[in-house]
């Protein structure tokens, strides 16, 4: 695993960092591609949503039960999205505003300033959508701010 | 990066693992978690869908712009879901059917028998469901048969 390209956000800070960023859409960052692998952005305009694929750098301890963001109960790792977790893959799906070369510019981004891009590929509703699915424990907790002292 | 686990699945060989496990609803597999990581499991079975990354770990080369499983057309890399890729990560959203232990029952899996498994997340609709999404070139693309002889 290497970087293939950078993520620039407003949030340098983890506090600062939105839980999801389908939660705020006004968030805007960029995400740069190395030159060695821009090749690989072709056609990729067509597409309003993309899912970035990046390490999280800066997490902490992986616990493999937690506490979160979104309540104070402990909850798995594995049933949670927190960033502290085995092998630090964060996923997160940004809404494509435009390419310039290299540089895509995204909104809805929840990702901290300076994180190394894994992957992206494209969202397609019909592989990636599921209206109906089950929440499980996280159902109606989705949007309370993130407690301070917290990671 | 190193695997948690391993993914369980009807497909042993390339050219018949479907395109994408949401068009193949029946398609049941089992998601086992090594023994070290099943405390992480833990609240998981409330959600009715997981997002599953895992190692394409038989991709053939990687190359920036090549055809696609979709169409003939070369496409970029970043730009489809095309497994030979840089870092080589792929995500499928599965049907969880329930828990046994460490192993999770599957359903709509499109990966191969033996895949490392590196991260489980759970599917959150309100996170991760983009209904009204551009699929870009993919658009009408998304089901016809697997050409034979391409990777």
């Amino acid at each position: 695993m290497r970087p293939i390209g950078i993520i620039h956000s407003p949030y340098t800070k983890k506090e600062d960092a939105p839980i999801q960023g389908a939660f705020e859409p006004d968030a805007r960052g960029e995400v740069e591609v190395f030159a060695e692998f821009e090749e690989g952005l072709k056609d990729i305009e067509g597409f309003s949503h993309l899912i970035l694929l990046y390490h999280f750098d800066r997490a902490g301890d992986v616990k493999l039960v937690r506490p979160t963001f979104l309540d104070d109960s402990p909850h798995g790792i594995l049933a949670c999205r927190h960033p502290c977790r085995p092998n630090g893959i964060g996923i997160s799906i940004v809404r494509l505003l435009r390419r310039e070369g290299r540089i895509l510019h995204v909104a809805e981004i929840d990702v901290l300033d300076g994180t190394p891009l894994l992957d992206i590929k494209p969202y397609v509703p019909s592989f990636d959508c599921r209206p109906d699915a089950a929440s499980g424990w996280i159902q109606g907790k989705e949007r309370r701010p993130k407690p301070p002292g917290r990671e």
